[in-house]
């Protein structure tokens, strides 16, 4: 990562994800309990995220879904902010910057669709993944090598956390 | 893609896609619940036909197999056309054009089979996935880069969106 | 495939598969409802099992493992010689080569372990996917391109289909 | 595999394993019936286990998690020591190898995490996956080849196997 870059990423105090394609590898498979869509997380993001809790940052879920098995997933893992159905992901953005008390310039969003784009625009640190539309990449500052839901959150906050070594 | 290719794709008012192995990765997992097969399927995917669906044009699906998961998934997104169990795929390719009232070289059809090939045979715009047999790649005007139900419908789909813009 | 191999296979009138890591990517996982371990099919492979059927070949699966869902998968398929649970495949391939009257050079079998090796030396063609392990390599006439459980089977199908026309 | 790093790895009496993302691919899927992540093992590395179990060797798996799904695997299989909800991995590490009656140069050991380093610090064949992150590379001695959950660990206990004929 450039070091203008990595200066950019190391202002973060908020950390705020889309889930479906970013914290998933954006399939979805029926669950006839439940009647809902179910996804697969990743052991090494959730543990990347932990960390980011554990030292003080905030860090907040803002997803257009609001699938139980979503929510299960991020109240397990204790995130500060949780915005589920939230289609106006704007709306949502700047709640959880005002609960945050941040800046734009201080806070990261990891998004891959062409409705993200807006908060893509407004963070300091953007990123989304390989598979994201050309129209998502041309938004932001990195994309990551790993894909989303195997590892490209967790690339992202180690990038932060090396950094901030 | 060739500009002569564009401008097949560029006239297409009505899409329709096969399920298994174009808007599923093509693996089928057992439910013990309903005694049927699971398929997964990809948010990116889903997300570009609804945006067809929000711009006017007419979507449909033609699939052999006639699981409640999948008629969950299609109804969910609110195509307008749903054969499923169609062993005849012409005869429900037929009824699509009928009903939105437009002729071949208006139709754009994904599939991956030797049964889908009489259909790829007559529409305006056909396209198969990498892991098709060759028999199929041979009747098609485009392969995708991206595997079924991990994104190749979103890479036509975006294509069109694109071009027509 | 080189003419010569491509001679032993055109001879082939009975196909028996392993399961596990052939048909599928090998990959378990458990379904708390039937306490068992269920396995991700790929349809393309089923639907090139369904076609040598049609075409009147003798089709038959060996497997270590009995669970419902490979039961259920299967008997769906229709296949002609079903056997689960049997840890001694050499007794079970003997017992499909009597129930279709054919020899073992007629005989068609893909496995990928260690216990696979004494069938694998037994038949006129075999084959294995490339995440065996190297003993199963070393034994057999032909190594897929396509993973197990991801069109493993169908590449050989395919082979035999377009080799016999 | 180097001869030195060969002959380290030919002494091992114990084998010990981190569950998520060394004998899964990390992925987490919501089970509603059981209110639990399940994940995905696979069918080589099981067989690899039972094939070390039969000549004897110890195998022990010492995991943060405490799924039924994780312990139905390998109570199915047979290990010998089973800790799970262990946070203190050193703690079950130690009292492994009590139980086996071997030393620390006698154990091999892999992980993908930072609270698996204390662990891969003090045994006498450590090893890690592709997708680990570089903080954990830099502590072990063998990084494989294939992912975690696809091979890994078979590929180790290969090495071993192989090695020791």
């Amino acid at each position: 990562m450039k070091s203008d870059l990595m200066n950019q990423l190391k202002k973060v105090k908020l950390f705020l994800f889309d889930v479906d394609g970013i914290l998933t590898d954006g399939k979805l498979l029926w669950d006839s309990n439940e009647k809902d869509f179910l996804r697969f997380f990743h052991i090494r993001d959730g543990y990347a995220i932990r960390l980011l809790l554990d030292s003080g940052y905030k860090v907040g879920i803002i997803s257009g879904g609001k699938s139980n098995n979503v929510r299960s997933r991020f109240e397990t893992l204790g995130v500060d902010y949780l915005h589920l159905g939230h289609i106006n992901k704007i709306g949502a953005y700047e709640e959880c910057l005002q609960a945050a008390g941040v800046t734009d310039s201080e806070t990261l969003y990891m998004g891959d669709e062409l409705f993200d784009i807006p908060v893509l625009k407004r963070v300091g640190f953007s990123a989304t993944v390989p598979g994201a539309t050309d129209e998502v990449k041309q938004h932001v500052d990195y994309v990551t090598a790993k894909p989303g839901g195997e590892g490209a959150v967790r690339e992202v906050i180690d990038h932060f956390r090396l950094g901030n070594n």
